[in-house]
């Protein structure tokens, strides 16, 4: 990873495809890339699933990449018809896009010579200008361009890529998170919490309800900020709180 | 549900959220809406997760439903500061809010007097001119303001709001989809499949490879349109087209 010196870097991601807009698959990347972020010390700010449309890809791109330090695409660069996104970035930075003889000989690697046909191919194209992101899982690569890294949509071809590329990425300040569980309903810590969110200005505070029908609701305070000793002052502080408003609830 | 004489019916989902973005939460949100609009006839076209900030919200709501028939949002409505879904909707819309006589009465369901304090109340703040969706889990309402329905984002809550909304939504032609397991690798039926889909105009086709370490890469198929006849014609074509990969390949 690359520190910088800044506190605050950010990210957005753009999860490209229609299984996932119809339900038929289940997103299990916008969690992992989520994770990943937060430990290295970049911010996800927003995330866009989009349709396999060059349109809707083109837009997305561009508004993300122009407020955004990095962006991540995930899907739509295997072999078939509707995999576009390669071209759709392409068309997004307005640069030529061509079968990259170096995409060609990672897929070699795996692939016999014969096999390599027209959509096989297509896997190699690679906009002008893009840096190869490189995969053990299938070898067929995604790619960097400018601030936008393009990644495959199967969970485990993504997360392998993601792992090739966060050594190279700029963060900034990781983020702390503490957790703590209330004993008490939201409704009855929300004004001491809004209080101390204010006497804490560097501090962010946010309480997440959970519900099942064996136990009924609880909720989870959770603090979370770049400096350690603040950011144990105000848990002690919200612990402190919410153990009196156990007593007096 | 409304049914309409449109063909075609398109939603969009807000997620609204720090605690997705950090990665502490795994939304279940926007498969389980996708799932639901797929049944009704209604196509999910794009969904955002947002933070917790009002001119995320703001801008990413307006823009939505300028665009599509129906915007939905999950999150931010429960009784502490950082639930700002509400506010940020009647900002949007450019209308009043405040505590609404209707959405008390049904907290009073669920909640005695003595505990209706401000933190609770703010769950009853609606902006003007909005209908509510009620929910039997927690009471606490959401509500439908033009084209826009705001939603919990605890799970449970928000597909109670769900189920209680979709008899109301405008819904199209229902989109059915046929799935074949293909034999086959992508990169093998990428040509027929191409040629295949242009073949059929109405008819979408995509193929989704998936790859865990004991089986090795499968592909699946997947073939969707509204008309049962063609679809089941495609169906035929696409089947004997896999076969016949199988046997030469």
């Amino acid at each position: 990873m690359v520190s910088s010196d800044r506190e605050s870097v950010t990210a957005a991601l753009v999860v490209i495809g229609d299984e996932v807009l119809s339900g038929r698959t289940k997103d299990r990347n916008i969690g992992f890339v989520a994770e990943r972020m937060t430990e290295i010390g970049v911010e996800l700010r927003e995330v866009r699933v989009v349709s396999d449309d060059t349109d809707a890809i083109v837009e997305a791109v561009n508004a993300l990449r122009a407020r955004y330090d990095h962006v991540f695409t995930t899907g739509g660069i295997g072999p078939t018809h509707d995999d576009i996104t390669a071209d759709s970035i392409a068309q997004a930075f307005g640069v030529p896009i061509d079968v990259d003889p170096r995409a060609v000989a990672l897929l070699k690697e795996r692939i016999a010579e014969a096999d390599l046909n027209e959509a096989r191919l297509r896997m190699a194209r690679i906009p002008q200008g893009a840096d190869l992101i490189p995969n053990e899982v299938s070898k067929a690569p995604g790619f960097s361009i400018g601030n936008v890294h393009v990644m495959a949509g199967v969970p485990t071809i993504m997360q392998a890529m993601l792992w090739a590329l966060i050594p190279k990425l700029e963060t900034g300040v990781r983020i702390m998170s503490r957790s703590l569980s209330a004993g008490v309903k939201e409704g009855d810590l929300a004004g001491p919490l809004r209080a101390l969110d204010e006497a804490y200005p560097t501090v962010a505070m946010g309480s997440y309800p959970s519900w099942d029908e064996e136990t009924g609701f609880t909720t989870t305070v959770v603090l979370r900020g770049r400096d350690a000793a603040v950011l144990d002052e105000a848990e002690n502080k919200a612990r402190e709180m919410l153990e009196s408003i156990a007593v007096t609830g």
